[in-house]
């Protein structure tokens, strides 16, 4: 029987930096990856095959990051755990002992049960590179696509559409008021709606499909309005569920957003088996209350906890903040912990502050753009809650300062006053520096909000 | 009389926050802000104003920052300041009361005692417009360049000289033995110093200016090797000194670096006179001793801290960190905290981590370009020292993520498993995201240097 000291199912965005932290965290022991794909696509590469990218192929993780590392993979479907002697069984045949055992098995696109969901030519976002070579090349003889969700994937994917094909009919539908609304306030969900007006997509927001039209073949879809819209493609937008079947037969314990229930450490209800990434269970950082967010990012947090605790407890996983970034147009959306509608709908009092410069002094520097931040604090300790990004691309990095912010519990004080660099060639200037002004300007908005109560002159 | 609650002395990087400030925390206290400057040129746009930004005159902090903040302000020189009855007297023959006082008055170029220094044609950079322009008018005729000092101001001007005048002489003259060499480790100041001499700017390091030559105009320099190099113009970037004549004239406290006295609370020796930025003394963040570091980040900061405590306390100054960034040719050198080198020197055992990547993901995706993170981490309580990033521009909103860890003593642990987003259009993969794979590298190496005791499997 093959044996490794650490075995890890599942070879993306969670089971990559499992098996590589465990390899930093405990170089003595043997780690083995097993994986269902023959390659693995960048997950959040797979919208940027439609356009920039142009397929597949070009948008693979390489698996010299493995062989790097000193990871050993197999490309294999594991079928069967066996929890007690700690024995997997493999499609191929093969049985695989090991000590510790990580689940990263990732999860699928969600498909709801809407009538005619089953049509041809309607594509969930599976992460298959010839799938995905086969909906480019529907792609390329479509005329009017119709996509199903304005979040992330569904908005990325119809630039990309629009970037390969000028031609073509774009509408996405979303049962939201606005696009994006998960993640950002209305004012950034306007901007993101704007820019994606200008390229001639259509947004059909507030709506809900009814049904699927079509002989066979999808040729239309029935929204909650009544109105029916023309379609011979349908590409599926709307999240993903966490990949759980093994982890069930395997008798594991399964939490209340169905992913594989962990505690703090990453370790499912046996103590010798972890899970990490989209399977996983997860809790929101700012309340502990289950949280249904499915990102890389979170994903490979997950993993450089899970791995290193394999053989004893270093770290623990203090929930998700939910860190986001894109591009849509020329402009960079980010965004990190709680929003202005979620925090309230959380139950907090909230101060509030935005600020807005050019990213370079003066503004006659080259690659000058906008870059907008806003954040928001709780009212009474001015601890910081979340942050808004919109504007130039280095917005980016910006976000995973405010991200660090969050983590820390900063107060807006703390941001207001902690040093940050600042040059004409690379940012705004230090006295309109986007983030520390936007913590002033909660807090100037606060004395606006109260009566305290001051020192004499 | 005049009269306002608040005055500040000084209109640049230190004057304006602290006004601003003061205006966003007391909105019912009147500000003046008072300086000699007819016009405040960017203090760190000063080199671009060389090549990039072409005049000192595209080079300005508009005086609408002050208006749309309620900020008066007046052009006119403080002469004297009564401390007692807290009046100002001014060079134009106004006398001003106030409440409080910011003392916000900067630093001059230092001009070092070598023999020939007041030769026509030898400039320290003294942030004037009309100065810059004749000092322009001089390099558009010269042939030699030198600049002594081969620190921030020293490259900047460099490069940017060599953009204006591709045909001149340029020639940099540094005491240290690498350039930057105050704020890098060795491999960045390398990168740099290659990054330098593709543009044909020749370098002569560890060397000491022992006079400077010529009859009235300087037409040549002496170096310590014996070396004698042609100049007709030389421009000192080698630091600047606390502009102190007015505090002193006062009676207020001088500190060991030369700066204005103050406290915790940026109040000088006297508890209504306030001082921020580089006219006041500061101490390190790390162990509290006395800093020469002068920044506009720091005087921002400083600032912040001032204007809002001058009507009692709000916020404590916990000393400088050091947060610098730069841009030459097409790569960007940021650093906050210490060195590896400052780290030993300070008595720290340390681990380090460096990791690089391309800052997009798939490598197809555009703008694609390599950005490294090096992190320096005390060995015991694994506590962050310091951080250095090179390659794409977003490192220098990346810096201020890393000067967040800094303030906040983050460990290794925490910045491997801190949230942080990234985005195929914008970042590096989440699996090779610099700032967190430089951290738990530092973290592999420990082990190497360490027999720590690890459970059994």
């Amino acid at each position: 029987m093959r044996k490794a000291d650490v075995i890890v199912i599942g070879g993306s965005a969670a089971g990559i930096p499992a098996a590589i932290t465990c390899r930093r965290h405990y170089p003595e022991k043997s780690v083995l990856l097993v994986r269902s794909e023959k390659q693995v696509l960048i997950p959040c590469g797979i919208p940027y095959i439609f356009g920039t990218v142009g397929s597949p192929e070009k948008n693979l993780i390489p698996d010299a990051v493995l062989e790097k590392n000193g990871v050993d993979f197999l490309v294999d479907e594991v079928i069967d755990i066996d929890c007690d002697s700690r024995v997997l069984a493999t499609a191929g045949g093969e049985e695989i002992g090991c000590q510790r055992l990580v689940l990263a098995t990732g999860s699928v696109p969600m498909v709801p049960p809407i009538p005619g969901v089953d049509k041809e030519n309607i594509f969930p976002m599976k992460k298959d590179v010839s799938y995905l070579q086969h909906v480019l090349d529907v792609l390329d003889g479509a005329s009017d696509l119709v996509i199903v969700g304005c979040g992330f994937i569904g908005v990325e994917i119809a630039e990309e559409c629009r970037k390969r094909r000028k031609d073509l009919n774009i509408k996405i539908v979303e049962m939201l008021r606005h696009c994006l609304q998960l993640v950002y306030d209305e004012e950034f969900c306007f901007k993101a709606e704007e820019v994606l007006m200008d390229q001639d997509i259509d947004l059909l927001l507030d709506e809900k499909v009814e049904a699927f039209l079509g002989d066979g073949k999808v040729e239309g879809v029935k929204l909650s309005s009544g109105r029916e819209i023309e379609a011979d493609m349908v590409i599926m937008g709307i999240g993903a569920a966490a990949n759980t079947g093994l982890a069930r037969k395997a008798g594991l314990e399964i939490g209340p957003t169905r992913g594989i229930q962990v505690n703090r450490y990453m370790q499912t209800s046996d103590e010798n088996i972890f899970a990490c990434g989209d399977c996983a269970e997860k809790v929101s950082f700012f309340d502990g209350k289950p949280s249904g967010l499915k990102l890389a990012s979170i994903a490979g947090m997950e993993a450089r906890i899970a791995g290193a605790n394999l053989f004893g407890p270093q770290r623990v996983n203090m929930g998700v903040i939910g860190v986001f970034s894109t591009m849509l147009g020329d402009t960079a959306f980010a965004a990190a912990g709680l929003t202005e509608t979620l925090a309230r709908e959380k139950g907090y009092t909230i101060i509030v502050g935005e600020a807005e410069a050019i990213n370079r002094h003066p503004g006659g520097m080259s690659g000058a753009a906008k870059l907008k931040v806003k954040l928001i604090f709780e009212a009474g300790s001015r601890v910081i809650l979340g942050g808004q990004v919109s504007g130039a691309r280095s917005g980016g990095e910006l976000i995973n300062g405010i991200s660090a912010c969050i983590h820390q519990r900063m107060t807006a004080d703390d941001i207001a006053t902690f040093q940050t660099g600042t040059h004409p060639a690379l940012t705004a200037s230090p006295i309109v520096y986007q983030l520390v002004n936007a913590a002033e300007i909660a807090i100037a908005n606060s004395w606006k909000l109260s009566t305290r109560w001051r020192m004499p002159g």
